[in-house]
C-alpha cells in the first residue's frame, strides 16, 4: 500500500507501507478517493504540528470499499462502499457528559490526532464507518464529510423556507452551506471575492456576488423589504467577513460561526445587543448529519461532481496541496488511490 | 408641577410647569419616585443629544398614582398605583412585522425620544401603564422597569435550575439578573470589581467575587467539575468583561449580551466555534417581562428595598447624577416627587 506522509511544514512524502490488518471491531478499507480540506492545508503549513506529531498520515475526507472485516464486526461485507466519520469521542469529558460528544474536549480526530485517510489501505473502528449506496460514484462520495459540515451548520442556523440566507465565503464549505440552505427552501446569497469560486457557485445555480463591487447590506435590504437576512454564515475566516455577517442580519437574525478565526476579531456587540441577534458556533457534525449528507450527495441535491475541480494521482499530492494553497482556479481537489497499489 | 429638565451636557434644571391634561386614551400620573438609570447618565453626559433633543424631561424608571383619566380609558381609577412601560413601537418596521416590536426600529423610548418620568405629573398613553398591587411600597415599585430588563435577560438565556450562571458586572442590572437567575434555581456567581457593589450583592445573598483577585475561570471550573458555566451575562460593558464571559462557558453555553458596548470589542470567535457557544443579544423587555417584574418585586423575591442606596428630593437631582457618575458607594438612587408640588 501507499501513504501520503506529512513530514514537516510543506514537506509531504509518498511512502510504501504494509497494510494494517483490522483488529477486533475494526474494518480495513481500500481507499478510493481522498479530498484535501482546509484543515489538511493548516497541517501542511506546519500550524498543527503539536496535535499531528509528524511524521503522520493525514486526511479525513474519503470514500472507499471494505477490504477486510475484523473479528466481531457485523453488517459489513468485503467490497461494500463506505465512508468514515473521522471523529472519536472520549465519553468522559464535560462535553460528552452534556451529550455534546461531537465536540468532545478530548476528541481523536482521525487525520489529525491519529492516522488519516491519505493511504490506500485505512484501518478504522467499525463504528465510525458509514455505508454508502451502491450506485453513488465514489469520487462524489468523497465529499460526504464536508457536506456533513454544511448540514450541521444549516441545522444549527435553524434555516427554514421563509429565510433569506447570506453565506460569507465561497470555498467548498461555503458553497455546500449555500446548497444545503437552498435545499431547505431558503433564498440564498453567496458573498465571495474570488471570480473562479463565484463561477463554480453560479454553475450550480447559487447567486454569488463580489463584496468588492457590491454593497452587500444594501442588496440584502433591497431583497427583504428593508428587513435584512434571517441567517448569515461566516465561512470566510476574515475580519471583513465577520463584519458583513453581523451587518446583514435582521432583528433576531442568526449568525452561524463556521470559519476558524485564530485571532480575536473586533465584533459589533452593540448591533448584536440592539437587534437581539444570535451568534452560534458550529463545529463538525453529528452522525445524523453524516447520514443526511450521504442522502444529499446520492440524490444529487448536492452537485458534488461539479464542485470537484481536479482528481490527481497520489504521486501528485504535493503539487495538489500547492495548487490549493495558491487558491486560484480550484475548489475541491481529490487524490485518486485506486491505482496506487498497482 | 415640577420637572427635571436636561439642558445640555452635565446641566440639569428643575423647572415649574403646568400639568398636561390627559387626552383621549391617556392617563395623567402623579409621579411618586423615579430611578436614575445608566441610560439617564448617558443622556446627562451629552452622548444622546441627537435622540433626546434638549431641553427635555428625561427618566423612565418610575412609580406613581393615577391622577386623571383621559376620555375612553377604562379599567383605571384615580389614586390607583401604577408604573409605565416606557416603550412605544411603530407597528410598521421590519422588527414589528416579525413580531419583535419590543426592539422596534422606530421605537419611541419615553424619557429619551419623548418626555420622560422626571416630572411630578406625567401624561402617557394608557396602554403603556402597568397596574401595581395596592400594598407594594412605591419606592420599591420604581425598580420594576430594571427588574423587567433582568427578567427578559434571564428568559433570553433560558436559565434553568440545573445551571451554573456567571454574571459579569454588579451594577443595578447585574445584581437584578443575578437575583432573578437565582430565583429560577440556578447557582449564581457575580463578578464585580467595586467593593461597595459586592457588599450590596452579598447583603442580598449573592456570591460576589473581585475579578482582580480571582481566577474566575478556574473558580467556575472548580464548581462545575471542570465543565464551565452554562450561562454568562455580560453586564459590565468592559472589554475584560466580554473576555471573562466567553472564557467561563461550558460547551454549548449561552452568553447573554446585556451591556452596551459603543465600540467593537475583540471577541474570541475561535472559542465560540470550538465549543459551539451561543451569544444572544438581549435588549429591553416585553410586556410579559414587566408583569413578571411586578410580581417579583411585590413578592419580595427581588429585595428592591436593599438595592436602593439613596432617596433624594427633586431639588437634589443634579447632585444625585454626580454621585452616580462617581460610582462609589451607590447602587440605585431614587428621586422623590411626592413633596415636589407643595
Amino acid at each position: 500500500m501507499k501513504a501520503v506522509v506529512y513530514r514537516s511544514a510543506r514537506h509531504l512524502e509518498v511512502q510504501r507501507r504494509a497494510p494494517e490488518p483490522p483488529g477486533p471491531g475494526q474494518l480495513r478499507i481500500a481507499v478510493a478517493y481522498t479530498g484535501i480540506c482546509g484543515t489538511d492545508l493548516h497541517v501542511y503549513h506546519g500550524d498543527m504540528d503539536a496535535r499531528v506529531g509528524p511524521p503522520a498520515v493525514i486526511g479525513h475526507e474519503m470514500s472507499g470499499r471494505v477490504a477486510e472485516v475484523g473479528a466481531g464486526v457485523t453488517g459489513y461485507a468485503v467490497g461494500q462502499p463506505v465512508t468514515v466519520m473521522p471523529t472519536r469521542f472520549c465519553g468522559r469529558c464535560a462535553a460528552c457528559r452534556r451529550g455534546d460528544a461531537h465536540v468532545c474536549h478530548a476528541m481523536d480526530f482521525l487525520g489529525v490526532d491519529s492516522p488519516g485517510a491519505m493511504q490506500s489501505s485505512w484501518t478504522v473502528p467499525a463504528d465510525l464507518v458509514v455505508p454508502l449506496p451502491d450506485d453513488l460514484p465514489l469520487d462524489r462520495a468523497a465529499l460526504v464529510e464536508p457536506v456533513a459540515v454544511a448540514v450541521h451548520d444549516v441545522r444549527r442556523g435553524r434555516v427554514t423556507d421563509a429565510d433569506q440566507v447570506v453565506v460569507v465565503g465561497g470555498g467548498p464549505v461555503g458553497v455546500l452551506v449555500a446548497t444545503v440552505a437552498r435545499h431547505r427552501g431558503a433564498r440564498v446569497l453567496l458573498v465571495e471575492p474570488d471570480p473562479f469560486r463565484r463561477s463554480v457557485a453560479a454553475g450550480v445555480g447559487i447567486d454569488a456576488v463580489d463584496p468588492a463591487g457590491t454593497d452587500v447590506v444594501a442588496l440584502v435590504d433591497g431583497r427583504t423589504d428593508g428587513a435584512g437576512a434571517d441567517v448569515a454564515f461566516e465561512v470566510s475566516g476574515s475580519a471583513a467577513g465577520v463584519g458583513t455577517a453581523v451587518d446583514v442580519l435582521t432583528t433576531r437574525g442568526r449568525l452561524v460561526m463556521v470559519a476558524i478565526h485564530p485571532q480575536p476579531r473586533p465584533v459589533n456587540l452593540h448591533r448584536i445587543f440592539w437587534r437581539e441577534l444570535e451568534l452560534l458556533g458550529a463545529r463538525l457534525y453529528q452522525r445524523e448529519d453524516m447520514v443526511e449528507a450521504v442522502r444529499l450527495v446520492a440524490s444529487g441535491v448536492v452537485p458534488a461532481g461539479q464542485l470537484i475541480s481536479r482528481v490527481v494521482p497520489v504521486e501528485a499530492a504535493a503539487s495538489a496541496f500547492t495548487a490549493l494553497e495558491e487558491g486560484g482556479g480550484v475548489l475541491k481537489v481529490l487524490l485518486d488511490w485506486q491505482e496506487a497499489d498497482r
